[in-house]
């Protein structure tokens, strides 16, 4: 089989999402018409074997978060998805791993009216890189430097799960955990929902601090209270791993893809109205604060004090 | 250092081509303006090294090919490139390599008012995704399938140079072969200057007769008469690999980044002067047919025969 074939075969099928595609795979390149009154939303992402998953992750779940990952990105920026880009690069070709990564991919790519137009397969060392593109109406993009003195800090869902399935390895048999690691879900339809209600948004992907971090920092260097206590924790990772180091991989373990969003005084009513139309859980954890710090309190004491800006170290 | 300082130091320059950007390098995702009464496409284009680069190749050329390989691909499309994203995955931080590659690929991309709008670095066996957007006017796209028996069949430039200087490996110490496989240059202008005058457009990466291929078998499976002596050669290829090599290679060989296009009879006149105004040589090497086969003949003997829809084996 040649790469013609295995893109015909397994990713050129009728989609979803077609809507916006004048041309779709098969040119030198895709062709997308535009909706008057947006603006193009276009985030990216690169998983690499050994670096973001293992070689003995199922290939469904590479191929469900190769995209989520970025739909997550896209949410962040209050977007709607409308394409995406596929590069594959595979050792060599394995027909059932590509079988199981394409329909994964494609289940989650439907679910959000997303079209696959267009992409590289490559031989090389197992990497994925995705390209999505969306929507958003003209000026109202989220964005990270909006938020302001007093506005309340929230998070979507429960944090910490995908940092506890990868901190067990292989002694990890919590389906809720391996769910989180393996088939995170993109929060694309609270995302849309807060343009014109969040200040300011981003998604958790390098770990809680560290992202509402490059809030603050963009944000004029504000600092930020939050209520450890409050923090959304996955009830099996405190059974497998105790409360300490399940608060702490929720603060710092990263690969959540949930939102982290703030959100003035005035409008915080509205959240709670989103969180039941939505039926996902949103905690206020925090404040924004004019100090310049972040401090994470627990019962009064001081757990954690970062200069934001804080940033996790080179390594993908 | 860590990624978000390699980004600010090496990608984030003030940049040509800012004029769509509304949003550019540093959030969840970049936000687009669209210009009234054009249509977006989108290309993309992953370079692995040991499969499309040896380690050992200059960083810049590796920077300067992987933007040139996607600009190539919009000028195939007749479009005009707007924004870049850069998936960059590296085994350690060799800061020297990534200013030379970065220089390479900025400058490229000024050149052609391309603002690098995004991506994402990680940590992992060497390899560099680009996906660039662009824009034609609605309904413009130069597309494969366009093709009819009686167009010319035209090349940009010469043929067949990338290709020589890969099969001397580190024997060949010709500059324009080098300066070729190294540093091919995106044929943007003639691809805007082909709307409305090209019926089809393809740009050669995988090799002129399967390159052509794509486009007769779009075209409701049309032939193609090619007079190889029509081709034009590398004269380094053919005094370094003796004549017949050289046109192996011109035939078959890849990499060359020129346009393949298909212009009716009628319009062959503004090719010419085309040729005179980019200074760039635009050759008739023969003529689409209705024959449903392509055949390569030379001094009235056919070299070679395909059906098209030829294709190479999967290895990237």
């Amino acid at each position: 089989m040649d790469e013609f074939e295995l893109v015909a075969r397994y990713f050129d099928h009728p989609q979803a999402g077609r809507g916006q595609v004048t041309l779709g795979i098969g040119d030198d390149g895709a062709v997308l018409a535009h909706t008057p009154g947006t603006e193009s939303v276009v985030v990216t992402d690169t998983l690499v074997c050994g670096t973001h998953f293992h070689k003995e992750q199922p290939a469904a779940s590479i191929g469900h978060r190769a995209l989520a990952v970025n739909l997550s990105d896209i949410a962040a920026m209050g977007a709607s998805a409308e394409w995406a880009t596929l590069n594959l690069t595979l050792p060599s070709l394995d027909e059932y791993w590509v079988e199981q990564f394409a329909a994964a991919l494609l289940a989650l790519a439907g679910r959000y009216d997303v079209a696959l137009v267009g992409g590289d397969t490559t031989r090389g060392p197992l990497s994925v890189t995705m390209t999505v593109g969306g929507r958003v109406s003209k000026g109202a993009a989220l964005r990270r430097n909006g938020a302001q003195p007093g506005d309340g800090i929230y998070v979507s869902g429960f944090l910490g799960g995908a940092a506890a399935a990868l901190a067990q390895g292989n002694a990890c048999s919590e389906d809720a955990l391996l769910e989180a690691l393996w088939y995170p879900q993109p929060r694309l339809a609270l995302g849309s929902a807060l343009v014109g209600v969040a200040h300011s948004a981003i998604d958790i992907s390098d770990g809680l601090l560290s992202d509402l971090g490059h809030v603050l920092q963009a944000s004029a260097k504000l600092g930020a209270d939050i209520d450890a206590t409050r923090i959304p924790l996955y009830p099996q990772a405190e059974r497998d791993l105790g409360h300490r180091r399940a608060l702490e991989l929720a603060l710092g373990g990263g690969d959540d893809y949930e939102l982290c969003f703030t959100v003035p005084m005035a409008r915080r009513g509205s959240i709670s109205v989103l969180e039941e139309k939505l039926s996902l859980a949103l905690t206020c954890i925090g404040e924004v604060t004019s100090s310049g710090v972040c401090h994470v309190r627990q019962n009064g004491r001081i757990l954690t004090e970062l200069v934001p800006g804080y940033r996790h170290a080179w390594s993908g």
